[in-house]
This record gives C-alpha cells, structure tokens and sequence, in this order.
C-alpha cells in the first residue's frame, strides 16, 4: 500500500505490535479475554461456548421479567448508576447503537458517543490508542464499532497491557468491526433460537406446545434446545458476518445440521476459511442455490428448523461485483409466503436487520405470520445486551439473587 | 411523480395503504388517536379541546411549582425514569428538539436521538416504518419530526394496529411534520396566552391587575380567559404551520376574533382551507395587509388583545417564489416600538421563534418591552410539553395528588 | 470586512454593543465574573488566583477519593441531579466535551449538546445571543467552545444584564474561544502540576517521597508546592492558547522561571503581549531555540522542573505559513528518550493532547516513563472541572461537609 520509502504512521506500527497476538489460534486468545468463566472483553463470537450461552439467556430472562415491574426497573436502574458507557461507533450503525444504548440505559448506565471519527482529535493527527486511552480516562466500558478489522481485538490487548502496568482499564465490546466480527449479533441470534426452541412463551414460539408439536404435527422426534437441528442461511452468506459468527456458534451443539442457499458468485456464497472450519467441527454442511433444493431427499424449505434470512449487503459492492451481480437471477433468496406455507410450524424466521425494502428478502406480508421472529429478535438484543453487559461489570450475580428473593419463589409455587 | 412501469417502493405502498384512514374527516381521526378523554398519540392540533387545554395547563402550572424545590424536582424526575424516548428528528430542529429534551429529563426520562436519516438504517433500504418499529422495540415513547407530511400520524395507525394484534406499542408525539402540522407548539401558544390572560403572575402578564386594567386603563370589558377577544396574526400565514393550528384552536373559543395581517402573495396570506374551516365556525376573520388598517373603525394594532408574529419562511421559497418576494414591500410586516407603544397595555407580543435577524420581524429594542412575551413563550412551552407527556404517559394524575399534597393546602391557607 | 453600504447584522450589532466591556482591563472584567470570592462565570484563565486553584484542588481531592466507593458517587451524582447543562461546541474537540461530560455526570447533571451550529436555528437566521437566551431558557449552566474569540465573554455579560432585569441567567463556561483562552485546560494543568509536587502518591509524582528527594536525588533545595521552580514550555508557543493561560497562572507564584523553547518563527515563538504581560509581573523568561540550551549555564533539559510539550498546531496554518513551516528544522521540538534520561527524577512531562503522531512531539516510547503525566492529566482535567463546576453551582460546600463526615475523620487516624 505505502512506498517503501514513507516511514509507517505511528498507527500502523501500533496495529503491527499486535501483529503476533492478534495472529494467534482462537483458543489462546480468548484464554486472553476471559478471567476464569468470566469475559473480560467482548471482541470474537468465538469467545462464547454454551454453557456462558446458557448463563447469559438466563440473566436476559430475569432482566426481561424484572423490567415488567417498577421495583425491578428501579432495582436495574441502579445496579451501574455509577458507571458511564462511551459508544465510540466510527461505522454507522443505527440499530446495534441504539440496542446497546438501551441495553446500557436498562442498567442505569449513563451513555456517551463518539460516531465520527473525523471531528474527533484524530483529526489532529491522534492515533487511535491514544483516543481509546482517552476514552477509558472519562467511561468505565467502551463499546466500539469499526470499519476496521481487528480494532477492537487491539484495543483490548492494550487495555490488558495497562492493567498489568497498574493503570486504569476497561472492559472493551466489540459491536462490529468490517466485515470481521459481530458477536453481540451472533449472540441476539442464539438467544433468540433459544427463546424460540423452549416451547413455551407464545410469543417466541409459533407453536409454544412441545407434545402438541410431537403429536398433533408428527414431529415426533422434535427436542427442546439448540442441538439436533437444521439452521438453513438464505442470501449473502460470503459477506455477512453475522452468518459466520451464528453458523461458528450452531457448530458447538451436537446434531446441528446447517444449510447454505447462496446464488454460485464467489463473493456471495460462503467463504473458503469458515467452509473449513466448520468442516474440522465435524458439522454437516450443505450448499445449494435454492430453498427448494433438496437436502436428503426433501425440499430444504420443508425440513429447516430455523430460517436465517439475509440482505445482500450492497454496500460493500465494487464496480465490478455490482455488474456480475445485475446478472445474477436472485430471485430463489426471497421469501414468498408460498414457501413460508412449506415450512415446518414450529420453524422461526430470523433476520439481522434491516431488511432491503428494494431487494426484498422478505415481504412484508410475511410480517403476521406468527413464525416471523425478526422484529422479536431485535428487542430480544436488547435484553441480551443488558445481559452481556451485567456479566462483564460483574452485575449478574446481584440480578440472580433479586430475581430469586422475589420471583423465582412465587413462580415455583404457582407452577 | 415515478413512471408507470417502476414499482411503487415499500415505503409508497405503506404510506398508500394508511391513506383511507389518513383522510378521513378530523373528528374520525381524532377518536383514534385518543382513550376515552386521554391522548393516546399527538398528532394534529385538531386533537386538543379547550377542556384538556385546561387541564394541561393546570399540570403545566403544577409542574412549575414543583420544580422551584429540590424535594419537587425529585418527585418529577422519579415519575418516569423507567421510561425511554426516542427523539427521531430527521427535520432540523434545534428549538423544538430542546425544548421536549428538557421537558422528558424534568419528568426523568432518558432521551436518545436520531437525527439525520443519511446515518441510519433507511441509508440500507429499511422501510420508515420497519425504522418506527425499530424504535418502539428499544424505547417508550417516540417525538418525531420529519419533513414528510403526515408520516406521524401513519406511525400512530401502525402503533395501534401492532397494539391490536398483541404486539409492542408506544405513543407516538409529532414534533413537526412538513408545512402541515405542528401541535405542541399551538399547545405552548395557547399556553402563554393562558397564563396571560389570567392577569396574575407580574412576569407573564405585562399588566398583571384586572381591576386595574378595567379602572385606570379603561379596558372596561376585559375578562380572564381565552374568550371574547382579538387575535392578530402578521407575517407569513400561508406557510406557518403554527399559526394555522393556533388559529383553529382559538376558533374553539367564544367571542374570538381573528386578524391576519399579510402581504398580497398568494404564498404568504391565509391559505383557502384554513380560511374555509375557520368560517365553517363562524369565527369572524380579518384579512388585512398592514399593522395600521382599520378593523370595526379602528387602526389593528390598538384593537389586538395579542400579536402573533412570524418569520418569512424563506428556506420554503422557490426560485420564483423568492423572486416574487423580492418585488414585495415587507415593511409592514415589521414591528417597531412605534406600533408597540400604540397596543393595549396588557396585549402579549408572541413569536414562534426562532425570529430572523436579517429581515428583522422584531427588532432586539422590543425586548426589554413588558409585552415582549416571546421569550417567556419559548420556557412555556418546556413546561407545558412536560405536562403533555406526563398526560400521554398517564403520570399526571400523580402530579396532581402530591402537588394537592404539599402545595394546594398552604396555598389555600395563604392567600 | 463589510462594504460600507451593508448594515451591521444584529450579531455584529449585538457584539458591538459589548464591546466597551471586553476591552475593559482584565482585573476590571473578572470582578463582573465573580461574586465575593466565588465564581459566577469562568471566562478566562485570568479570573483565577492561587488560593481559589487551592480551593478547588482540595474539591477535585476530595471528589476523586469519594468517586472510589459506592457511596461516595451516589452522593456526588445526586449533588446536581436536578440540574440540566447544556454544551455548546460550534467548534468540534472530541476530548474537551467529553472531559466536561464526564465532569457533569459525575455529579449527576444530565448532558445536552449543540455541536453544529448549521442544523441550529441560527440557519434560519437567530442571532447568537438568541440561541444563548434559548439555552439558558431550557438548561441551567452554559459550556460554550467557539471559534469566535469572545464570544463566551459577551455571552455571560448579557447573562448578568438579564439578571440585573430579573429575567433567568444561567453560569457560562468557556470551553475554549477562537485561539484566546480555555481557561479549564490551564485549570486542569495547574492541578496536575499541585499534585506532583505534593510529592505524596506515586500515580502523581515520579518519585513521591521528599525527603528522599533532598536526600538521595541532591535535590536539596525541593520543596513543595509550585513556586521556586522552572517550567518548561516547548513547541508552539505562538498559538497555543494553553500555554499562554498556563505561563499568566503560575506567573501568580513566587520564585517562579519560564523557558520557552520554540523555532524562531513568528507564529511559533511567543506573542509580544504574553512577553509583556509576563515581564510586567517581573517573572524572569527565557526564550531558547532547544532544550539543550543553555540557561543559567546548564541545558534547560537538566535544569526544568516540569516540562510542557506542545502539538504545532497545523490547523491554523495559512498556506504561507505551511510554507515557511516547511524550511524550518522541527526536530529540537521532538522529545526523545535521551532527553528525558537527562530531566529531573522527579520532574513532570506534560501536554495538553492529542499529541500529533505525524509530528511526533512525543513518541510512544516515552509513555512508560514513570514522569510521563499526560494520560493522568487528562483524568485529572475531568476531576477538576467536577471540581469547577461543583463551585459554579454551589455544591463545593456540600462536598466538604460529606467528605469530612466520612473520610478525613478516618483518614486523620490512619495517617
């Protein structure tokens, strides 16, 4: 990229210092981000196994539960009144932004932003450690968005480094970082799949009754949880990182089966590397052109349990890929709701949001059918979010006992 | 506007299908938008009635006083601080979107922001209302401005028919929407008119004795309330959103009359529907163009009970529209202290604001003038917006009882 | 500027009208600014004098120690709960608005913003003091950074003559105006200087002992306190309105040296006025081209007993000067590790931030020496306008009174 003459800035060699650590297996790095059980930092959706899964449901669900009541939005509203969010967002993001500044809100937190980093001191020529060292003097977490890979991964090595040196440090979340990493979407993807797959509430469930599915429906075999499952991805699987992240995930629990409908372009349909990874798990992967393709002698359509939608991300299209792509038939990757009637009933349709209006992945006549989670999936983030948040500043252990002193013990006995 | 063979974009086809509910007659519109005798959503002004005009005003005033002691501040700020807004401003505001800031954080609430749709997910092709439900996913209640007409009110059908089928929904506020409706600022005006003509407070009244307007200037006939009196609107009628719904609440008055004062241009004088409306009520109207013309025999500005003024909305002008202008003699249309010193002793001067330096409707020497109501005007309306949405959020019957609690008695015993 | 045959707008009018008061003598000026020997407003850096610094160090203390218990900053963050500020940055600084944030948020106060003043009314033609009064209508305490010189001076002026006419007046603070003064960067400098050489927590001084100081080190003559050293200020002299402020302040302090290392370039090395200024108050100056020149007979490098570091602040470079800039040999103006090898043990590296990574007045190298103070300056210049602002609104008394209560009791034991 530069001449071999102009001498790096000094926020290139701060990213090559990294270089090593940043280039070392999964494993060994999030041994890293993590104290214990406990996560220090949020950078990789790899950080997160089913147990710490499980954890972080459970704490969403008591936080959901308590916010119903005002006692327990008050006793929420004080657990981190005394702590203060920077939301430091260089890429534009409405959603996840306002997700994690309620998320942040529900706890009390006081949130602060920085979206643009060119009114920002790095106008004046500061690197961006500098500017994180900043924001740590002032907040006491940093939720940051980039359009740069592996930003945030840096940013909480070095708080690692100013730990050990005995200064200040704060917890780092990654919200997005290009087209790297998104793991609090990945984790708003799980919980919702969660919710969904216990059966219970009407409002997660299309279908809330397990023995009334096993019976009435024939899915005789059909279990409670994320294992033993078909997870279909339908659109722009090569560029969506939200897909990488939940399909990396879904590889974790035993029996999960997982589908890929892409259109053949190299930039759409799913990457080499995680081909590759989730190949080394050992999880069936199957790759079509068509929720009709058959998958073991049936439609997919028909045998999917969940259905993960995606918007082909326009944005990220050179010259080039948008010319290919006017060639390409896309039509196969939007639903109708003549395939919504195919699927299983019990099947949730998610999505990452926004969906394309233009593009039209899924029409909004889709919108009333009750196995439509999308708009479910987006509040679910934000209860999540509070949850995640709660488990970093070490808050969830005071939300488990409040919750048991006063609901836990009265829904036992009216169970 | 699109060629037949383009397909009309979601965003039209959302819009299209609230259109029967959109026209139908005001009084229709309104019942939705309301339960029993309280506001669900605010949209029109139309939506006001003297009677809860009234009582926002009373919440107003009792807000006011609580706010003067640490104990008060403390109980308002406790009434909502479980609860989000959402301040979705995609038209530039800053007067406007201050003033519900600080009327939200008086009662406790939490303010977010989206301000410039460019950054926001419709940049990626989500539908406004796909945004809106986004938004009443994450927060309580949403102010919106928005360049579009009547977007605000299609959101207010959306929340309720969401509410109908069981799902999540919030009231919706309109906080200006295109050159068509602007309530919370008639609210504020008819506030100040209001605590005006209630000849009590030395600060909102520029004479603050009856018996003294009625002995010693004459004012013989002069009564508290908003009845019975004449009010002059100057300037810009035609484009002024706020003057027409103040002009239609105060036809809701007995007694009332309305003067326009307005350069010959078919831009700027009262447009034909307002007019229509207005003598539907049998409201007599004047129209004049000029501060000095006779009305019943005597010049305007000695017959005026209070003076609206406006800006020239230049920033609606066409190319034409501003050429036509240019030809214009818009003295008149100009206060001076020569016109002010000939108005009643008591008539509040008022102004929408922000006022134009450049063409000067109201020179900075009227300021220090006892009937300079406008600055007064723009405070009002923080706390009678406050008022609004302890209404909308059903905490002002709260107010109420703790206000009767420590205030009412004393005051009862003391004067 | 303006051709004779334009008239003066109201904002040049209403700037002119002032003008008779900002050009009275400083003395003169800052008595308006105060009441007694409290602060109404905080203009410039002039208004402030040793026992005051002293003051509210002892507040910024005070808050830090409370800030580490539970507590503690409940009861700072309800001291101004019921207080709305409001921070008006026309000119963008990312660190500065964000320090003054978290110094709000602190002790409660919720933060509003106007960062741009082009979706502010002021498009539509308002006068700055128009936008002013509406500030103060909803909020109540001003920050104001500016690009026009002044304009937070005129700002509290027009402040006080509302309150002389009973009308609503609310604090200014002046964030930084034009290339004049930002009184709180010099503010926070000083304190950083008073609690290095207090010589009592290691976070603050290199080496915190005295005695061992005298002893060990032959620094026989240290004492504590800022007078009896010499500063050192290196780098852009000429446009860095820090350090003017800073070089005016510790001027108050008895036994006081400034060196100004800086090229010999007009815009960089220092002003007739400050040299003026600084000789009439009889401080001895010296003005080198390195921080290996001798003064005294020993290079200044050796001799300082703290050492400011500048950024060259290229943003203010007119394409001549860019220029000129370009001829000039910069690297005297660059620290190294050899350099700081030679200062004092004990002596404090400082710069007010960002650093220029292009420039590299400070290499990264540096930041692990123990005298390296520019990140603790940073979180000190947010405890110390809690400090400020506590003064402002009247809360330092409170403070106090908490903090005696609870700590110095137990601290006066322990010690």
């Amino acid at each position: 990229m530069t001449e071999p003459t102009v001498p790096p800035t000094r926020d290139e060699l701060d990213l090559r210092a990294y270089e090593s650590r940043l280039t070392r297996p999964v494993r060994e790095k999030a041994a890293e981000l993590q104290e214990g059980v406990r996560l220090k930092h949020v950078i990789f959706a790899g950080q997160l196994w089913p147990q710490l899964l499980e954890n972080l449901a459970d704490t969403a669900d008591q936080i959901r539960v308590m916010s119903k009541s005002r006692p327990g939005q008050d006793f929420l509203r004080d657990l981190l009144a005394n702590k203060r969010a920077m939301l430091y967002f260089t890429q534009p993001s409405t959603r996840t932004f306002l997700s994690f500044t309620a998320a942040c809100q529900i706890l009390g937190m006081v949130c602060n932003e920085v979206r643009d980093a060119s009114t920002s001191s790095e106008a004046k020529g500061e690197t961006r450690f500098d500017s994180i060292r900043m924001f740590s003097s002032y907040f006491d977490l940093i939720i940051m968005r980039s359009p740069l890979a592996r930003l945030a991964e840096s940013c909480a090595y070095l708080m690692n480094d100013l730990e050990r040196s005995g200064q200040r440090s704060v917890p780092i979340v990654n919200a997005g970082s290009g087209a790297d990493e998104h793991p609090t979407q990945a984790l708003l993807d799980i919980y919702t799949l969660q919710r969904t797959f216990q059966f219970e509430n009407p409002m997660d469930s299309p279908v809330s009754r397990l023995d009334e599915l096993r019976s009435s429906y024939g899915y005789s075999d059909l279990a409670k949880g994320l294992s033993d499952k078909t997870y279909c991805f339908c659109g722009d699987i090569g560029r969506g990182r939200t897909v990488r992240s939940l399909a990396m995930l879904l590889a974790e629990y035993p029996g999960v089966r997982l589908v890929f409908v892409t259109p053949d372009h190299e930039k759409l349909r799913m990457r080499d590397d995680l081909r590759q990874r989730l190949m080394q798990k050992g999880v069936p992967i199957f790759e079509v052109d068509s929720l009709e393709a058959s998958v073991n002698g049936k439609p997919v359509i028909e045998t999917l349990d969940a259905l993960y939608m995606t918007r082909v991300q326009k944005e990220h299209d050179t010259a080039d890929d948008a010319a290919a792509m006017a060639q390409l038939d896309l039509t196969p990757y939007k639903l109708t709701t003549t395939l919504v009637r195919r699927m299983k009933a019990y099947a949730p349709i998610l999505h990452p949001f926004p969906r394309d209006q233009h593009f039209g992945e899924i029409p909004a006549e889709i919108d009333a059918d009750p196995r439509a989670m999308y708009f479910r999936q987006a509040r679910n983030g934000m209860w999540v979010r509070a949850a995640l948040l709660a488990h970093l500043m070490d808050a969830d252990g005071q939300i488990d006992r409040y919750y048991h002193r006063k609901f836990h013990e009265r829904h036992e006995y009216s169970s």
